[in-house]
């Protein structure tokens, strides 16, 4: 029977690493066998692990943009009969091709697929997977977490060592040095200019 | 206090505006005021109308690709104490800077911003609407239907008059003459070969 | 394939028939068959009929606290091979043994169940049916309206023809001459004084 | 401004201490203070502790049937004034009162208030808590968990050290010595009489 791809999707900062840990062990709990990807790029620790602010860590198999997961899970399936979820974090680093993998896995397959991201940058913009994770997941569901303020938080803004927003950089600082906090869109707009820019200094539009 | 931008997605022929239609009917009954939205696109109908298969329609303003959305609701504003509310069928259609301006009416004049529209065309292509509306919207909510087997459909297939899928053409032939059937991603790859290419035939990628 | 219980809850006037109707004429857009059931209790209307305020309406066969729906169902079903999915309005009223049978139609006769009621009378009391609907349903889905304050309403206040609240009388009422709007919690502590009685001067407690 | 009352509820097993635990904590890195309360009954270990099986635990404060939340709360906040949230374990536990002040404690205290429960018991029986929250939390939401077979659990089965299920006992032996499989409806049908018993063997009916 088909499986479902899941997009967990969160501002940064709300549990997802910690949700993907738990949902695992809740599987393995079950006498069901997973296996867990985690981008290379993240060189916030030795080898590919997903860590949880909450003090959970456990190894992941690396991924980048040139690993084929169809293939990789194609494989471990002939050995791990009871393979039955596999769960991807910092899934917006996922390409299209590779989100297109995802899909095929949980639909041929037969293995559910469990992906954690977000959905924006720090300015805002999509990321390349998630916009996928967005259009083709059979289920998204929001991790919530709060601004400062108490509203739901939305949108990342990253920040420098004196709390002071950046809105310069590249995308893929994300998981460098840069420190971020999760804000509501109203504290978003109010930090970051690029949604003004984007609502009223448009040239072009793309219709 | 700021308003929130909703996006209400589902496949073709789920009810989307008939949703629309009620929750406006919802405001009216309270005595706050809406404003319904539509693309100029749809030539179904004489005037930009939303229509719904199960019997309904209402009037709607029109809006094309140089639309401003912030401007005429700003202006509307000053006029309309009331106007709690603005629904906007076919939100696939928007721009990244409609979308923009749709973020900023719901948090700076405070009028909440409904929107409705599909995730992805008839080849799995993400629109640019539903693109920002995914990565923006403060609560992204799901219209369900479903495939004629049974299952949740989340993808949609354009068929000929024989019910042949249809894998060339335009994107914004969906509003055309063509019709649109609603699957599962599972019957979605058997009848369309784009999602295979997108997952194995990839020659970059773009992490 | 077991399939399951849906319960579509919300306050009054949300749209809860609308949305019913909208999911029947879906299944059988798709060549699958439905049955509609309303309470006979509902005497707004000759007949048991299933009755929009956006101006929808449709017979379906009525019910009352003896009526047993999996005999109905299991002999309907031997007829219309192509009976997919039942739905069920005012699902408040349902006995729990009816709730039980709708559990066991949906797993054992492979029929989808949707039903559509609310969660609490006008003294915020909890209805029997929705009670056992909230306890087992395989899916929750609210169906969301707004209090005249712009917040999210999730309470039924019922009002006398001056519209102020009456906070006496029985819970069948529901359907009958009575009026109801919809509020938010806030506002239904402010209008009902049931729930600060149920907070502060409880005699027993119940664990 | 008013606050929320959210009910999580799941199966047993799902994670729901863990995503409390990590919900809590997103609070205090933003700032903001919370108070964790845990049933006194649960006498897994030493003194009122929350605990969750992938490896955390954080004291809290004990509850009983006559314990105040809503004196308790008021108390504490006249101390921090950053008190933002509260969030209680085991809520299937709760009385109707002390439901009812959660709701209170939320609109009139604006503190946001997430507890985190069982909908039903080994029987299939609704818990007193739940049947409370379910029906007046502003927002419920769903922590998912899986059947041995692959679908989503809802459903609770006591099991003895073989692992036969139990059909026979107090509702409190929850958190005693029983062992607890979280199941989907279908097998809780199989592995538990009383489903079939509450539908077709019902001398009243209760509407």
């Amino acid at each position: 029977m088909a499986k479902k791809l899941y997009f967990y999707y969160s501002a940064m900062n709300a549990g997802k690493s910690t949700t993907l840990l738990q949902s695992s062990y809740n599987y393995i709990e079950r006498g069901m066998q997973t296996l867990l990807f985690a981008p290379i790029i993240d060189e916030r620790f030795e080898g590919p692990t997903i860590y949880s602010r909450i003090g959970l860590k456990q190894k992941a198999i690396g991924y980048d943009s040139s690993f084929s997961f169809f293939e990789h899970v194609q494989n471990e399936k002939t050995n791990k009969k009871d393979l039955k979820c596999i769960l991807v974090d910092e899934a917006h680093f996922l390409s299209k091709e590779q989100v297109a993998q995802l899909v095929e896995i949980a639909n041929k397959l037969d293995v559910a697929v469990l992906t954690y991201g977000l959905r924006s940058d720090f300015l805002g913009e999509a990321f390349e997977g998630s916009k996928y994770l967005l259009a083709w997941a059979e289920e998204l569901v929001e991790i919530k977490t709060i601004c400062h303020c108490g509203r739901k938080a939305t949108m990342n803004v990253r920040v420098d060592e004196e709390g002071t927003p950046v809105t310069q950089g590249t995308q893929v600082e994300v998981l460098g040095k840069a420190s971020y906090i999760s804000v509501c869109m109203k504290h978003f707009i109010d930090m970051v200019p690029e949604m003004d820019k984007y609502a009223f200094e448009a040239e072009t539009t793309t219709v």
